[in-house]
C-alpha cells in the first residue's frame, strides 16, 4: 500500500537540499479523511493557497494535489492526510532562485473519529512571537508549538497559547472560542496563531445562522468570564473544556447551538 | 567524490517523517573550512550543544561529528560545512516520543574566503518576532530570514533587521557591531536574533585586548550616531559597511582594532 508520494512518485525521502528542511521555507495541511474522502478539501485548498502567496512560492494546482491524495486514500478510508507544499531545493542560502521548483509531498497516517468528551486544558507560560507576515498561515516553522508542547502537562488536552501582550491567541494545536451569554469570541489573527480551517467554518456557519462570530482582543479574563470555552481542529473537531489548570472555571451547562450542530455533523460533511 | 553524510552513510535523502522538515525541529551550523579545517570549530560545537539543549535534542557526540565532517573534508580543502542535527523522525504531532533518535546530515558545499571591501546595506521593513526561548541559537526555523530575503534590494550585502520595539537585532545573514568613538556596541540577543560565533570571537578578543564590547539594546539611531558599522559571519568574516540605503551615512576612516586584526586573520586559524 502506498503511504506517500513526493513530487507524485511513491517515495518516503526528499532531498537535504530541500528548503522545507532547511529552513521550514514551506506550508502544510493537514486533513481528516472519511470514507475515502478528504473534509473540508475547499478550505484547506485555500489556505494552502494563501500560504504559498504569502510566501512566494508557487503553489502546486489544486487538480494535481487531488488527484494524488485520491490515489493514496483508494485503499484508505478513513486516515489523516498531510499535504506539505515547500519551495523546493536549493544550495544553500536564505535566497532562492525564481526557477525554484515546489516540492509537493502526500502522505496518509492512520485517523480514528475522536471522542467528542470535553477536555481539560492548561495554560503555557510559553508566548508566541509576533509575526504579522507569518500570522494566520500554516507554515513549517513550528517550533513554537514543538516546544510548548513539551512543556504542557500531561493530563492537559491542550495548552492556551497567548501572545506577547497577553492576548489569547490559540491553543498549541488548536483554534479556540469562547462562548459568553450566548455570542461565541475568537481571536484575532492578524500578528500571530494560525487561522484553521474549521474555526472558518465555525464563523462562516455562525454567521449564515445570523449569530456572528465576534473576532476581538482576549485575554484570560475573557476566557474566565465566559460561559464555555471551546476547541476546534480539523482532525479533533470541536471539544468543549471542561477544566483549566490552575483556574477555578466551569463552564455553563448551555451550549451555543452552532457549536452543538457542528459537533454533531463535522466529520459528516467530507 | 562524497558529498554529504546522514547518520553517518553517504547519502543525500531524509525521511518526510523526519522533524526538520515537518516542523523545523531542529539546529544547524555552517562552517567555513580552509586548508581541510573547519573554522572555529569548538565554538560551532558550543552553539550546536546549547541549542540542542534548549530543544531538548540529545546532541550528537562532538567526535562523532568531528569524524564524519573530516571524512567529507578528506578530499576537499576548501568549502562550507554545513551540520543540521534534528530531533529525528516521528509519526505525526508535535509531541515527540522520548525514544526519538536525532538525525545529523554533514554536507560540504562550495565556498571561496570573501573578498574583505566594504559593502552596502539595507534596512529590512520586517520586523523580527519575540521568542526568548529561540533567541540566540541556530535553530531551523528560518522563514522569517527567508522572507526578508525575498525584500532585500539587489544591491544590498544584508539588510539590517529591527525587532517590535524597534532595536536593531542583526542582519538578515550576519551579526552586527557599531563602532563609536572607539567602543564596540553589540545588541543584546535575549529575544531573538541568532548569536553568532564570530560575534562571540570578536567579543572575546575584544575583552582580552581590555576593549570589551558592550552589549546593548540598540536602535537606529544608535547606527546613524556611530563611527562605523560591521558585519560578521562564519562565511563572510567581518565586512565594514560603507552605506545604509535609505540613509545619509557615512563611516569615519578609523577602523577598530580589535576588528582589523581579525579581518586579516580570521581565516586563518582554522
Amino acid at each position: 500500500m502506498i503511504q506517500s508520494l513526493v513530487n507524485g512518485k511513491p517515495q518516503h525521502q526528499v532531498s537535504i537540499l530541500d528548503r522545507g528542511l532547511q529552513f521550514g521555507d514551506g506550508v502544510f495541511e493537514t486533513l481528516a479523511v472519511v470514507n475515502h474522502r478528504p473534509c473540508l478539501w475547499q478550505y484547506h485548498m485555500q489556505r494552502l493557497q494563501l500560504g504559498c502567496e504569502r510566501l512566494g512560492i508557487p503553489c502546486p494546482e489544486e487538480s494535481l494535489l487531488l488527484s494524488e491524495s485520491r490515489q493514496l486514500l483508494e485503499s484508505t478510508a478513513q486516515a489523516v492526510l498531510k499535504i506539505i507544499v515547500t519551495r523546493g531545493e536549493s544550495k544553500r542560502g536564505y535566497k532562492a532562485a525564481s526557477s525554484t521548483t515546489p516540492t509537493r509531498i502526500i502522505s496518509v497516517n492512520s485517523w480514528r473519529k475522536p471522542d467528542p468528551s470535553p477536555v481539560t486544558v492548561a495554560v503555557s507560560q510559553q508566548r508566541l512571537g509576533d509575526n504579522p507576515y507569518l500570522a494566520g498561515i500554516k507554515h513549517l516553522n513550528r517550533l513554537e508549538q514543538v516546544m510548548a508542547r513539551q512543556t504542557c502537562p500531561e493530563e492537559a488536552y491542550d495548552a492556551l497559547m497567548l501572545d506577547q501582550q497577553n492576548h489569547l491567541i490559540e491553543g498549541i494545536m488548536h483554534n479556540v472560542f469562547i462562548q459568553k451569554s450566548q455570542q461565541l469570541y475568537t481571536p484575532i489573527l492578524d500578528h500571530c496563531g494560525v487561522a484553521g480551517v474549521l474555526r472558518r467554518t465555525i464563523m462562516e456557519r455562525a454567521e449564515a445562522l445570523s449569530m456572528p462570530v465576534l473576532e476581538s482582543r482576549l485575554g484570560m479574563n475573557d476566557v474566565l468570564q465566559g460561559d464555555a470555552l471551546y476547541l476546534c481542529n480539523s482532525l479533533s473537531g470541536i471539544r468543549a473544556v471542561s477544566a483549566i489548570i490552575g483556574h477555578d472555571w466551569q463552564p455553563s451547562k448551555s451550549r451555543h447551538p452552532v457549536i452543538d450542530q457542528l459537533t454533531a455533523e463535522i466529520f459528516d460533511k467530507c
